[in-house]
């Protein structure tokens, strides 16, 4: 089974959460816009409103005569078939329902950056930006990584996973947005994970998967950078 | 088969997308929260973190000993227990798909009055919001609409559905989005529905389905308010 995955290039973004189930997995994947002539591609299928087939903004994924767009429905669609979701149903819509908690907390970083607008540069809504960073990073942050890590704490099967007894796609995410917190925010983080053990040993043991530290020093893997959606920005972090 | 919804009494918000397709079911359903001690009820499912049954915000929906949070989820869930959802596959996670792109503007529209802050009042972030509410004004609503426009004249069923042949949850999701925007931004919609006439139809069609126009003329039915997601201030529409 192979998947074209179809992201901007030269940002980890959202694309990343998708990315890194693929890898942990060893998918075979083309990574297509970052392919000659794949941003084209892309560009024609976000055009395209083929019933089925709308896409709204990438990431979205291309299976067989599919497309699925909204990393949490990529996810939802992949897990069972990567083996990165739980079996169970109703496990297996509780991992959906932390991946979309993942999603809004991801929008709420990209706005950390860009409170005002998309379409202005970051140094024209600077101000904006300290002042919901600041909010973002003494009310936001650590209302999310208690929220975790109480899950983390309440699994019966233990606190390695946040779902059942096995790593799903959610626990992948969970340490990319945690990894990408730390490029972003790392004097708050800092002080943060102290707090949230489970948390902060959860996104060690992910990075430390033999596939998916193989990619991680891979150049599969893009750095993270001031283009995508964690920046890191020393005036944000309360520096 | 009864459910109970679990969401801030007083407002609309995020919980009223539940209630119109439980609404439009006809489905037997308590409004917990806005019964005697229904607050206190609430807050403590908010507080409990059980194995599959952590919650980060309401709304959330108990279905027999289930907890499911996150709009999208819960309608994923209640989609099909409904009679609301599309049987097919893949049909039912596109549904999905573009329910979360719905999602993600109703995150923004919160935004539009509050970029900086939740815990901040409105009055002490007017001037982001003005700033930011001129950009969602002027390049996203026009941007999404003419994206819903496009599935509903790509749908080989006809344009009276999102998705295959018949009413499902995102077309209810949909209206509720069209009538709470006009709502908050009466010049600016009033303008751009011209030009999305399926998206301008849709939305008085679903409007008067029997049940949901009983329901929306009940006092179940909270009104606009601006407690909620949807709020009129009209310096942030251009007024």
């Amino acid at each position: 089974m192979s998947y074209d995955l179809f992201y901007w290039p030269g940002i980890q973004g959202r694309g990343e959460f998708v990315r890194l189930a693929l890898e942990d997995a060893g998918a075979t994947y083309r990574d297509v816009a970052r392919e000659p002539h794949g941003m084209k591609e892309m560009q024609q299928l976000l055009a395209q409103h083929a019933p089925l087939r709308a896409v709204f903004a990438p990431p979205f994924l291309r299976d067989g005569d599919r497309l699925i767009s909204q990393v949490a429905a990529i996810l939802l669609h992949l897990g069972p078939r990567l083996g990165l979701a739980p079996v169970d149903e109703a496990q297996s819509l509780y991992a959906h329902q932390i991946q979309l908690t993942i999603s809004d907390i991801v929008n709420e970083v990209h706005d950390t950056h860009h409170p005002i607008s998309n379409a202005l540069y970051y140094e024209d809504q600077k101000d904006a930006a300290k002042a919901r960073s600041k909010a973002f990073r003494t009310e936001r942050i650590p209302k999310y990584l208690k929220w975790f890590e109480a899950i983390l704490a309440e699994n019966p099967a233990g606190s390695r996973q946040l779902v059942g007894l096995t790593t799903s796609y959610v626990d992948l995410s969970l340490f990319q947005l945690v990894t990408g917190l730390g490029y972003a925010f790392p004097r708050t983080m800092k002080k943060a994970l102290k707090t949230t053990p489970r948390v902060a040993d959860l996104t060690a043991a992910i990075a430390e998967r033999p596939r998916l530290s193989a990619y991680l020093a891979s150049d599969r893997r893009v750095a993270f950078n001031e283009e995508g959606i964690f920046r890191h920005y020393p005036e944000l972090d309360g520096a």
